[in-house]
């Protein structure tokens, strides 16, 4: 059937997306490229007031408006997961309620840093996306855009950019509605990358694209060479 | 200076390489693009007579002869580990002497494999890259090659291999080396890719690249954008 080929993707164009932790730079970053596609956009922050500040940022043109956490996971079709790892665990849990049901986008990347650069975090569970998996077992949860630069995201003079983003999930229908709104933002694919017990090393790879950026002085990205 | 910038890469032309299980696809694959780049390669085998086999192979027009680990390691300007996981740590300990001095190129990936495909196994040192440098203190181990399809590698169709090798380690010397070393193969370049420390998430990648080859039918690598 065409919709099994890796290549084809559903239509999100309706799609609603709220992004937890959405006042941070990837939260932000990710908002604009979703409403520049023309998706209306929730960005949810601990604090309503600053949800509100961040989403006018944005512009009347943009559909990007802010609330509280909680409401905006109940608003959106979809939700990304962009807080900090600090307290990921535990926005989680609040939320498990109202997330049930819906595709959950974890992006976050559990790392540390010290006076040589970044490094992987151990997760108990084996990677964040395996531990929203864990808190959330109604959800449908999927990893991705761990790799893609916030500073890239935000620049309004970066039309295209340049990178594939890998999605990583165990339900063929959620990791398919990513790719597609991955593809959403011009120049990227949305890349199956595997299952969510292979999530920690797309993670932590982010601290190897940390390194590339202070050798090379780049906003590294990937991309998947012969698909 | 000029040889600070990441772009400018030493001379390694005159190297001659051996390549620890060497009779192994991923062995007889490197082995093959770096005796056509006019290196002398010196596969190494637990078996002197396997080894001297597998080099036969190549055919007279390719300087690459067969000899016992040891001999191999002895005779390598830069030696490649290329063996499985099982038994890495007990054929490095017995090499310790030999590998002094020496920069040890370790490509080996610790995977596992079950019905759902390949997973990351743990490393009590955090990766194989990490555990041969504990094994071999007077060595220099960089991490390399990860990626990179021994089915490409070995292919005669393929004359341009379409991929970045992340090349990681601790030692600039070393890194620039083994850098200068994959871009021997055509279209590969040899990117930095960080410290050792961070090496485990780029053998575990292999597991995903493993499953975007499942379902796209490919012979997938990476790229890094924007360098």
């Amino acid at each position: 059937m065409a919709q099994n080929s890796p290549h084809d993707l559903p239509d999100v164009q309706g799609l609603s997306i709220a992004v937890l932790g959405g006042t941070g730079d990837q939260g932000r970053g990710l908002a604009r490229r979703f409403a520049l596609a023309g998706h209306e956009v929730i960005l949810g922050s601990r604090s309503e007031e600053r949800a509100r500040a961040a989403a006018a940022e944005f512009g009347a043109d943009l559909p990007v408006r802010g609330l509280d956490n909680e409401a905006a996971a109940a608003a959106g079709d979809v939700v990304v997961v962009a807080v900090p790892w600090d307290g990921h665990r535990e926005l989680l849990e609040s939320l498990r309620g109202v997330l049930a049901g819906k595709i959950v986008v974890d992006c976050v990347n559990p790392l540390g840093f010290d006076k040589q650069g970044a490094f992987a975090l151990p997760v108990e569970e084996g990677s964040a996306a395996q531990q929203a998996a864990a808190v959330l077992p109604e959800s449908r949860v999927v990893g991705a855009f761990h790799h893609i630069s916030a500073v890239v995201l935000l620049d309004p003079e970066v039309a295209e950019v340049d990178l594939d983003v890998l999605v990583l999930g165990d339900d063929r229908a959620s990791t398919d509605t990513v790719r597609a709104l991955a593809a959403r933002i011009p120049g990227v694919r949305g890349i199956y990358g595997g299952r969510l017990r292979n999530a920690h090393q797309v993670e932590a790879l982010t601290a190897n694209l940390i390194s590339v950026n202070r050798r090379y002085k780049a906003h590294a990205g990937i991309r998947i060479t012969d698909i």
